[in-house]
């Protein structure tokens, strides 16, 4: 395979969707942890919420009909009946000229069909007066209104979020299907790299990528079982790779994914495959800039993703690609806003045959509230810049690139 | 202090600000659990990024002045000098007339000021022919470009992301000074509550409030220590608050914080202070709907805040007061976006003397990208409305009400 032959991203997901079965282990986890997690299936409410008719306000349950003409000027008097506690059961039904004391979250007696605010009343001996005609239904929530049995309240693959919480818990869900963390191994190669606590000297550097891949793989719901460094040596990439594909579910390497002498991430992965003719790689260089230098391979139906060793590309093919992938693979339904509208604060030349990805920082205009983009500029390698950014840019191939004031969509870091 | 004085939110954050010093306490955590902590200090550079020159691309390192006039036609021969290594020194200084190969990350030699990409060159016999001729400094990372040493690449309080990870690593900095995770007492009271793996009986509903409260504040970057459920019970409240304002460094409790005459946490509180003049309460009661039943009191220096028992009104003021509130107690400093401009598709009143807070689904308008925020109807109480929403907008209280078509701000959920 030409490392030449680049293809684009939306081209790599389907490839990678159509190479990689649906990632479905499922666990059962508490409530409690959640956040994050993606649902497995979809869930439904058991039972009606609310399961009682439920009063919102505190104040006097009445029939309607009772309280006709009611105001200021000529209340009309209904016998006090006593009062429902808060969590017991409202007890007989509500006859005719009678009123019982609900306070907010109680039930309403069979028989009453509204509620009326405990200031609108006065207790005048055995009698409440009411000084206001509630509508029919008026301060109450019937039975299911909230959510109805057998209603299915949140989609498989919802990613559950801290307002998911109230619902679930409503519920009774206290113990949830969730997709099980895919399996990440990650190994970095190259000669030059030191582990972070250690100190450089000539021409090392520290390994920044395993970090980086390691906290947007965990942002995705993955777990990481596997990361290390490699050197760049074809036995030594063979045996971890064997390993990795045997202990987790994905595996993504950084660095030697280029075409010089000492890349040799292809070759390895194409080293597990027994014909020739069906190598293992099947995507090798990605249409977008940075991170031309990315490989996909399969073995045993599981991915092996070979990410550029340049910190700033392994970032934005991880965003770009890996992310994306992740999420499809996982069956992740996400309603939250993760891209916004934005205008350019600058002018940026599309590149020829390859989507050009921008990191920038976001700022709102002061008048309208417009997203204003400003550009953060690093070259090639650099981690200033990433660290600098909110949010990315894409400037499409077919695009004749970007001037100052046209309108972007950014991606939000 | 009386029910219907209430405060808006941003003095309540003030009055907050003042009565509570800042969580300063700090532990050390490796740089693999950062993400989601907070910088408990400035972070320096220690070192230069890069710390040698660096080359950008695979090719030869030259002196610039050597190549004037090289082109496709007219090459000029250089002699080569073999290569660097990635990770080692380059070695001597490079002389008037030669090249040495170096791999993209590699170290420039001393000497040379250009790099020439590979495929701009040929190897041919002891030389190297060069066929275009680089810009002084041309595909070469200055030491120090990235990243001077002693500078100041994150300030206190910045919130670790994946994309800050790259930075972080190349410094070195494997150890972090991050602020400590504050530990949180979460109390639901109300004696219609069961828990969440129980079934409720006739009035009863399940504990919804203490995961949605333990969901916000881990995501603000707290730890739970405490949470239960406790009855309307003067002295168990009692007991239960003390143990909490010994073991956490905030209190959170839900429900109990309106008028009404089973409405304690006021009352219970306040029983923690010697002088009746003095109590501990200072705010009851906030101009926000939902919400307006919140109560702020102090405890040996320590915030002990109630919040609504619905379980709208207890996330609303979560976002509203309590997310702000811990945030600036941490000192957390965010760039990142959490707020959208919209175009309301829905008419609202505002409501006198009371900020309106109003759950809405966020959509792109297909023209332009426009955020289109739809309603998310639910009555007081409900809990659909809160996992069907993706953002809240807030109309204030001076406002004349939304129009369909208004501009609005909407808070991301």
């Amino acid at each position: 395979m030409a490392y030449l032959n680049v293809v684009k991203v939306a081209d790599a997901l389907s490839q990678m969707k159509e190479k990689f079965p649906t990632y479905h282990a499922v666990e059962h986890i508490a409530l409690a942890n959640a956040v994050g997690r993606i649902l497995a299936a979809p869930l439904y409410a058991y039972e009606n919420l609310p399961a009682f008719r439920r009063s919102m306000v505190d104040g006097y349950a009445v029939k309607a009909s009772d309280t006709q003409g009611a105001s200021e000027q000529s209340p009309i008097l209904l016998r006090y009946l006593g009062e429902v506690d808060m969590g017991d059961q409202a007890g007989e039904a509500l006859t005719t000229g009678t009123a019982l004391y609900v306070p907010t979250g109680g039930e309403i007696p069979e028989g009453a069909d509204a509620m009326i605010m405990i200031e609108h009343t006065e207790r005048m001996g055995p009698d409440v007066a009411v000084f206001t005609t509630p509508r029919f239904g008026e301060h109450i929530v019937d039975i299911g209104e909230d959510v109805k049995a057998d209603e299915s309240v949140l989609s498989k693959g919802t990613c559950i979020k801290a307002h998911h919480m109230g619902l679930l818990a409503s519920l009774g869900h206290h113990e949830l299907a969730v997709i099980k963390k895919p399996r990440v191994a990650i190994f970095s190669t190259g000669d030059e790299l030191v582990e972070v606590f250690e100190t450089p000297t000539g021409g090392q550097v520290r390994d920044c990528n395993r970090p980086i891949i390691q906290s947007v793989l965990e942002a995705c719901g993955c777990e990481v079982v596997l990361s290390e460094h490699l050197s760049d040596h074809y036995e030594k990439l063979h045996e971890a790779i064997k390993t990795a594909v045997a202990k987790a579910d994905l595996v993504i390497l950084s660095g030697g994914s280029s075409a010089g002498h000492k890349d040799m991430t292809q070759a390895v992965i194409d080293g597990f495959s027994e014909e020739e003719q069906h190598p293992n790689v099947f995507i090798h260089g990605l249409a977008i800039k940075p991170g031309k230098p990315t490989i996909v391979g399969a073995i045993d139906q599981k991915a092996i993703i070979g990410l550029p060793g340049h910190p700033a590309a392994c970032f934005i093919t991880l965003k770009a690609l890996v992310e994306p992938f992740v999420r499809g693979w996982m069956g992740t339904v996400d309603a939250h806003i993760k891209t916004v509208p934005c205008v350019a604060n600058f002018q940026l030349y599309a590149a020829s045959g390859r989507d050009v990805y921008q990191l920038v920082k976001l700022r709102t205009s002061d008048e309208t509230g417009t997203f204003i983009a400003d550009i953060v500029y690093g070259k090639s390698g650099m981690v200033s810049a990433l660290a600098q950014a909110n949010a990315y840019v894409v400037v499409p191939m077919a695009h004749e690139g970007v001037l100052k004031g046209d309108a972007l969509t950014a991606y939000l870091l």
